[in-house]
């Protein structure tokens, strides 16, 4: 998935200070963005607001990413790459601890990324010109979420019923960001997830 | 929960021809009001365009509502309520297809209701005015529905861990309206329920 912004995110080779320079204002834009949407929503995340946030020009914002849509769309995706980059380095060798497993893909859905999309997806519901475009994202990037799961929980998709049973703890993470929206709700979901872990553990064998 | 419109909703007893049609005014804006929400967003929800829809004078449904916060959360209240109703109604004698009541959950979060809701809770996650009376609300709401799944699952809470696994089960549901609100996840949708409701019909014996 996205091959563009990953070979952002990877090493700089052959690359002149100009480059760099460009770059890094670009991923300024992207987190800003997240940041932005995570707290005013979609009607109050505008690329100027955004280019201010960043400390970046208004031309120069406009010259990254041409539409509002863009940029949104960009840094959604930008920082859920990110967020599974780094998800996959927690158990650089794997881990035979399932319930670590599952705690921390649920903790995907409870930061500001979470927040962001959501705001994204909303919007979409009600808006045309999103639509295709968010949805086209959220499928990318639920494909992605779905494989590091399946990797990180060594779940066999080959045997039946596995493939529905990863998926809906997946359903559940999202449910219980949701839950996170308007107050902290850690201390139900910790021992919500305690319990589902345990389930999944038994059924993955 | 919500004894002012379960009221509403009961049997009109000695109550007068005006009463009446206050009733059943009062009703039609509460209607309105989820369809619009679920269709335009809260951005395009204003009193103006329910009583419109409605078919009701500006006035008459200010007589009702005194602010927008005030009719869209009485709306999503009364809605909720009645789906409620529609849900116990479904298995008036009890069940011993624990599927089917899942099936029957996860239809809650999937229809305009919730999407009306969703866009509830992420307006009041940036503006204060709404923040407070949503979070209760949900609070509200949220304990009812588990209440209706312990009753109809018979899930005895005084065994550990169940009450987690009913709480993970809603959560899941939650996760799933999501998933369906820019697509149509009902073919992936009935995999996944079908999976976790065996698992949890083994699990809650």
């Amino acid at each position: 998935m996205g091959v563009v912004s990953m070979t952002e995110t990877g090493p700089v080779v052959e690359r002149g200070p100009k480059q760099d320079r460009s770059r890094v204002t670009r991923q300024r834009l992207l987190e800003a963005a997240v940041a932005c949407l995570a707290e005013h929503g979609w009607a109050g995340s505008t690329v100027s607001v955004v280019a201010e946030r960043a400390g970046v020009s208004r031309g120069a914002a406009q010259h990254h990413f041409r539409t509002r849509e863009d940029l949104f769309t960009a840094a959604v995706e930008y920082v859920a790459e990110e967020r599974s980059l780094a998800l996959r380095a927690l158990f650089p060798e794997g881990t035979a601890d399932r319930r670590a497993v599952v705690a921390a893909v649920v903790d995907l859905f409870t930061g500001p990324l979470f927040r962001a999309a959501l705001h994204l997806w909303v919007a979409a519901s009600n808006e045309e010109q999103l639509r295709s475009r968010v949805t086209e994202l959220e499928a990318r990037v639920g494909r992605e979420t779905h494989r590091i799961a399946v990797d990180l929980l060594r779940a066999d998709e080959t045997v039946p019923g596995v493939r529905e049973t990863v998926q809906g703890l997946l359903d559940m993470a999202r449910g219980l960001g949701l839950a996170n929206l308007l107050t902290d709700d850690t201390g139900r979901r910790d021992k919500v997830v305690a319990q589902w872990a345990a389930l999944l553990d038994e059924k993955l064998g």
